[in-house]
């Protein structure tokens, strides 16, 4: 039974402090593994991928020239894919580029009243690695969220590792790859992936930035080699909190709240309502739903174990909560979402109103999919272009400049007591000592 | 001696990738230590900081209220700070202020042709923590550079904690924070400190994001919360690498070159150069400032062991090199530096012209002087209004809206085998089949 709260229990506080406190995840530590693995690749490049590959997956790789997924596996596998399914992942790929290119920055050059030029300036990485899982958890909307960020940004060389067990490509994925502007793809997995990405090897270069979900390995892979290049965040299970009023069809709500369920039995569910009747014909729909979903099983333990309905005496209450909780997925299916929306600073993303279920952002609404879980979206951000940005920053004095702000300077230095730092300045002023 | 190479000499590629790998710093291992007094501040909260501080700072507390210092000790001790020196801390935070103030971005709000409304908003944290080291690394620059762009960002509420080893406050120190606009000061440090800010305690309330310098204890506390709060990237070692022409002063070159070499005994100068002359003369004007220097030991020690010069066939070989190194700071000693910055992309902050020492950034240009080392330029920035900033991206359809990119999604949802996600979006299109 998912827990069942009222905002006006004696107890409330307590007990939802205990649910925002609650661990959902087991970590597996597979640390020392993954680290042999990571040291081994770095050792003995490709010979070492392609003997774990062989091993985990199940092939019988001999050059590393193998490694690579050709363009005419690539091709093929495309060519099984129903017209429906291109289409829809070219409507998805559109958006979502659409979307990220109106997130690109500026630079910005300029000269200040002292005579200084200053600029910022964006660029963005040389190189950028995608992992895909394999297997049942391998999506094409995953590929399109994690690349094309990347191609907007202006990445030139995309690097996507997908592992094959038993050597069966996924024709979806290859399809989202094709369409989101991948440029290599390796049938590689697991640590020994991650290690090959960062490090490179004889035929792989590394690159600068590691994106995309994963297992424990891959997880704990990209938290090893970070510092070497950057990652994305680790991603925690899926959440969604609904804020609804009794004005909704119970079973939307329901379907809702079930589409996150579904992904993981770690996946957590939340609804806010003001209205107990609304509250108790979700829960009866959410039992019927199970009946006939293909995934009721994981749904089914997510919901009991994880899931939340909240009673709430009044909407006002939801701000708050909501803000507590800095869900990655927020769903308002109120009448004025907006005037709600507007009092909630710290949500991954938003869906506004009874007509935008949370599932319409997985795959073509634009915005990423990528979210921050686990409360982090207080301060951190969905997957966008600006994870394959850096900024340089520039500054130009010319000798009438530095006259007018070195000697401030000079005066911080030698406060600091870094005298060398004074000097550096002082020196082009004509005042050495 | 520092290393000093030839792009013309048959080892060199050899030689220059060693340099690029040599690791600079020790690492500490302290995370077991790190990870009790955490446990501890989790547990005990105020009466653990208590503790810690008195032991490790030789402190007299007894109640949690004295952790804070007062209104009435900052004022006291920013009525030692001469005028000179407050002119100067004035000065570069209306230059800091100004400079990151441009780079506050925009909400985008717009509704796209099917109808969709979409956004893009930006929010700041609720809360920032600032680590302040004590003793002779505390550096009044550095609150600057670490609390104004989190007031700049419309933070709230900013936290600054600065162990005062043996109860003595720093008045430059205070004065930068007063100015800052820093809301909080606590007299504590160390991992304790950081345990405290992320956890909080009875009389410390918890942040969000945690930056600013410390020693391998604070390093290795911020990495063990780091998840339930965001933190700032793990600064290593400084670096410059100055590309400069036979025109330039030796001398002026050679105060550049020692300012990073003062930093610290892991420091890194690097000198490209296409004149075998003007190399020889900034080694000797190397030599003449050393033996005049107060931090002369430190600098020597770095640029003994990390310096370089590397003598160039062309300056046009110095890009590729540049970018290889990916330096934190880069000077451009050059009659057209904007040219040569142009072709690197590579670098935290660059410094254009004879005239723009490194140390002017340190100080008072305007750009912030957390900036990334160790190559991590390749793939991250320097701090920014960006660090205290996260996104929310916002969806909203109306019925015809989802009418329009529903039916693609349902086709994507069901090719992952994520039923109740295409249910989600089906049952409000009328087909729940």
């Amino acid at each position: 039974m998912p827990l069942d709260l009222s905002s006006s229990a004696p107890d409330f506080a307590a007990r939802f402090r205990d649910l925002l406190n609650a661990k959902r995840e087991m970590s597996e530590d597979v640390d020392a593994a993954v680290a042999r693995i990571i040291a081994d690749v770095k050792q003995r490049g490709d010979a070492a991928v392609i003997d774990y590959t062989n091993r985990f997956d199940r092939l019988g790789l001999e050059r590393p020239e193998q490694l690579r997924i050709t363009a005419d596996e690539i091709e093929a596998a495309v060519a099984g894919v129903g017209p429906d399914l291109l289409a829809a992942i070219d409507l998805a790929a559109t958006r979502i580029e659409s979307f990220h290119a109106r997130q690109m920055p500026m630079d910005d050059h300029y000269t200040d009243a002292a005579g200084v030029r200053l600029g910022l300036r964006w660029t963005s990485v040389s190189a950028a690695g995608l992992y895909v899982p394999g297997g049942t958890a391998a999506y094409p909307s995953s590929v399109l969220m994690n690349a094309l960020p990347a191609k907007v940004a202006g990445v030139p060389r995309i690097v996507m590792v997908v592992p094959t067990p038993g050597g069966t490509l996924n024709p979806a994925v290859m399809a989202a790859a094709k369409r989101a502007g991948v440029t290599d793809i390796l049938r590689i997995g697991g640590a020994q992936a991650v290690a090959a990405l960062a490090h490179g090897t004889g035929t792989i270069a590394p690159v600068d930035k590691i994106v995309g979900p994963g297992n424990a390995y891959v997880a704990a892979a990209k938290r090893q080699v970070f510092g070497l290049v950057g990652i994305d965040s680790i991603a925690g299970p899926s959440e969604i909190l609904v804020v609804a009023d009794g004005a909704n069809d119970p079973a939307w709500i329901a379907a809702d709240l079930l589409s996150q369920a579904e992904h993981d039995e770690s996946a957590q569910s939340i609804l806010l309502t003001d209205d107990n009747a609304f509250a108790d014909a979700v829960l009866a729909a959410i039992e019927q739903l199970l009946e006939r979903l293909p995934r009721a099983a994981t749904a089914r333990k997510s919901w009991d174990e994880h899931g939340a309905v909240i009673r709430l005496r009044s909407l006002d209450e939801a701000p708050a909560l909501v803000e507590a909780v800095a869900p990655e997925h927020l769903e308002l299916a109120l009448d004025d979402p907006d005037a709600m929306a507007n009092r909630i600073r710290h949500a991954g993303a938003i869906f506004l109103g009874r007509n935008t279920p949370e599932a319409i952002g997985d795959y073509v609404a634009g915005p990423n999919h990528v979210l921050p879980t686990a409360r982090t979206a207080r301060f951190s951000s969905g997957l966008s272009v600006f994870d394959f940005l850096k900024r340089t920053t520039l500054v130009g004095c010319d000798a009438e400049a530095l006259r007018a702000i070195g000697p401030a300077a000079v005066t911080l230095a030698r406060a600091e007591g870094l005298d060398a730092h004074g000097l550096s300045v002082a020196i082009r002023l004509g005042s050495t000592n």
